[in-house]
């Protein structure tokens, strides 16, 4: 369990807690911790996020990593390593009604998707890119469809996992309706209805309405809000069930808690599926929003035998409006194609001619840089604001990347009456029944930061705040004001 | 058996042989028939279309039914009430095997798609008005795209139903990417795997590759080249298999058969799968295909109980190139969007709009007459091209509409031989073995009319005539002169 990267972390954050290192002064550099501690790069990148997940360390543009003032607000605590016995979803029910009362009711602000504003976006340049698709190829609608997907996005994406340290041919890429599709497909290709497959706890109820909807059995395996899945615990997992027929992960800014694996723990992970002979189903959507320049490995990075069937998608880094997805199927590659043509067939050509035309120029990684760093400030003001008007005893943690915040709320606080409550006011929330079967994360709310931070959005926040409040009656009236342990 | 279509057809059939009505002659008008014979409108429609089908009548547009000079080839005969055990369907290696061949050589003549050339549908049209929609809102890419489908689309598409007798809203109207992810979810919604469906025999590939995807048995149903599904067959089906937990039917150009099912017909499936509890699958892809302006009755128009699912696409119709299908689920429809939603979420906006904007125009109805018409010269100049170039024995219908023949092969002819020899001079058929998880249509091919009648496509026909000749060595060298029976 001791990593290290974790006790250089330790080794670092001894030095901030005795003021060795102030607040404002820079952490050594990258390069200077592999020199300083004979570490690599990504164990000396590994401590520098460590630190700065748990608030103490705040990376700038090309300048390094800094020690930031103390946050206010505690991290979301350590799961417990138990599981849960598998179990059929049961969650679609739930998430459904929660989603029908969120559109039956006026919503002035809605913090429940995972979803950035439109204007983060470049719509105007893909506008243009898919104009031109379509004057170049006036045929585009009336011939069929590119098979297993456009030639030129299929490239580009296979360009861009180099990056990943992945390496496969744009052969082995299938473009698909969104990552929703290609999990499906994955999932249909190595498990039957009955079978269970191990899930992080928290997921993102996409996932489990895909399982409940293809009848298979989730069983939850306690996920770090750190670290991600617990490697123990699904150890234990493959040891207790014998009939667990894929795993799958979110490695990169999980979905809710925004964690992010370390590369040992991602070996281990690999290795363990690899031995157990298990399906390892890696959903890549977030990789591109996490802050650093650096990209981190995929778990496909490691794969040597084809067990890792690699799935991603466009729908949160560059156009929500299309739905593109793609995937690698590794060993199961030919299966998957056969279950993609007979579910759907090939998708059109014109979204993806304007994605790869807009991909392969420069403009796509500025894009990406200023959507991170936008997504930073958005992530920090939000926390910010929970930490100024949620009670006393409500944690969270701040991830380095992505669009959302994993909100703990105090005193074992009822999620639901406090959607009941804002739904009222016209603000929508994510509670944390709809992100596992279990009712381990009743207490918790996922809070979207995908739009620009504006008075209208402290004000909601500040509204929020009072809703919790009065929703847990016996809480005083204190601010988050809780330092760290 | 004997409907009253088919004693007035008989009657005039008789009229035709005894020289009373002579070849170019006019038939009595539509309106003429309901007065003389005191029987409605679509009796009068059917026995029209019956001796259409059977080549003495050709319908000119906005003149009536004209005798026409004799066919020089059988139709296709009518199958022998035989049901086969039902059984997993199996097909996907063999049809995978024979699309994978076709990929590998180059083609030169692909008389295998079911599929018309580009230039038949509005691609300029379609291309301007999704220059406009994006235009009119940049924003298409970078929002997310309109729950359950367009609602521009759906309104279109709801208007249009009511020409088919169909009443349905725009909110009971599911976007689909195509009709064959209507055709899966239709099938998740009401069976799971190890389950028994009943389908049309033969019938298109596609559907058999999606049961076996879907892990479901397919008992196969004899099917008229003139009027469709057996109701007799089904009953027969329904009494010996007590699991049958869905039938499909194409009920209007059926394909591969192009036949069109008779309204009694209709009326008779509709009350048996009610009367048996078995949810009824319309796939209604080729209505708008069908040579007469007078719209057929859906299935889905007689359904009282929500019995009836109907599917349908824009695939063969407006835009091959758009992956536009849509749905109505009956009482099924609320487990329908749950499954649509976790399989690949709404579809794209861009295309729907363009789409709806076009077919809310005037441009779309003048957009069929013409395909239609154009279709039917070319059916009718490849249907000559086999009679001229094929031996003595070959049989094919040439169906109301649609964009394929159905040819029986002479003295029980392989199709696999003819589809190797064919392959290897550059021309690729679809044979038989595609349509039938049974061995029963080894002896036919279908043969796609959706290229312009050319000189090259009439050698071609002539190459393939030769290989078939080549193909039986036994047959001798005589055409397919073959007069009516």
């Amino acid at each position: 369990m001791d990593y290290l990267y974790q006790r250089w972390a330790a080794h670092y954050l001894a030095a901030i807690v005795a003021g060795t290192l102030k607040v404002g002064e820079r952490m050594p550099s990258l390069r200077v911790l592999m020199c300083l501690h004979g570490i690599s790069l990504s164990t000396a990148l590994q401590l520098c996020r460590q630190l700065e997940t748990d608030g103490y360390l705040e990376a700038r543009p090309r300048s390094g990593y800094f020690v930031r003032p103390r946050m206010r607000i505690r991290p979301v605590a350590e799961p417990r390593l138990e599981i849960d016995p598998a179990q059929y979803v049961g969650i679609n029910a739930r998430v459904s009604d929660f989603i029908a009362r969120g559109r039956q009711q006026t919503i002035k602000h809605n913090f429940s998707v995972a979803r950035c504003s439109p204007d983060l976006y470049p719509g105007v340049a893909l506008k243009n890119a898919a104009i031109r698709a379509l004057k170049h190829a006036p045929d585009l609608f009336v011939s069929a469809a590119p098979n297993k997907g456009h030639p030129a996005l299929r490239a580009v994406l296979a360009k861009r996992a180099m990056r990943m340290g992945v390496l496969m041919s744009a052969d082995e890429i299938l473009i698909t309706h969104g990552c929703i599709e290609a999990l499906n497909l994955a999932l249909r290709a190595v498990a039957r209805p009955g079978d269970t497959i191990a899930v992080e706890s928290p997921t993102f109820y996409g996932l489990l309405q895909v399982l409940e909807s293809l009848g298979l059995r989730a069983i939850e395996i306690p996920t770090s809000p750190q670290t991600g899945i617990s490697i123990e615990a699904l150890e234990l997992a493959c040891q207790t069930y014998e009939n667990i027929k894929a795993v799958v992960v979110v490695p990169h800014l999980q979905n809710p808690l925004g964690s992010i694996m370390p590369e040992a723990h991602k070996d281990r992970l690999v290795a363990l599926c690899e031995a157990q002979h298990i399906p390892l189903i890696e959903d890549d959507t977030y990789s591109e929003l996490i802050n650093d320049e650096i990209p981190l490995f995929a778990l496909k990075a490691r794969d040597k035998t084809g067990n890792v069937i690699y799935c991603a998608s466009l729908h949160k880094i560059l156009a929500p409006g299309m739905r593109l997805g793609w995937m690698s199927g590794g060993r199961w590659q030919a299966r998957i194609e056969m279950l993609k043509y007979a579910q759907t067939r090939d998708n059109e050509a014109w979204s993806q001619i304007a994605a790869a035309e807009y991909m392969a120029s420069s403009a796509y990684d500025r894009h990406l840089r200023k959507l991170r760093s936008t997504l930073k400030t958005q992530r920090e003001r939000t926390a910010e604001a929970i930490a100024r008007y949620f009670p006393a005893g409500t944690r969270l943690n701040v991830p380095n990347g992505g669009l959302a915040l994993w909100v703990e709320l105090p005193e074992q606080l009822s999620s639901k009456r406090v959607f009941d409550a804002a739904l009222q006011k016209g603000i929508l929330i994510a509670p944390g029944l709809m992100f596992s079967s279990s009712q381990r994360f009743e207490h918790f709310i996922r809070i979207n930061c995908g739009w620009p931070f504006s008075p209208e959005i402290d004000l909601a926040l500040q509204n929020l705040g009072k809703i919790v409040y009065e929703a847990g009656g016996s809480l005083n009236n204190t601010q988050a004001h809780v330092y760290r342990k």
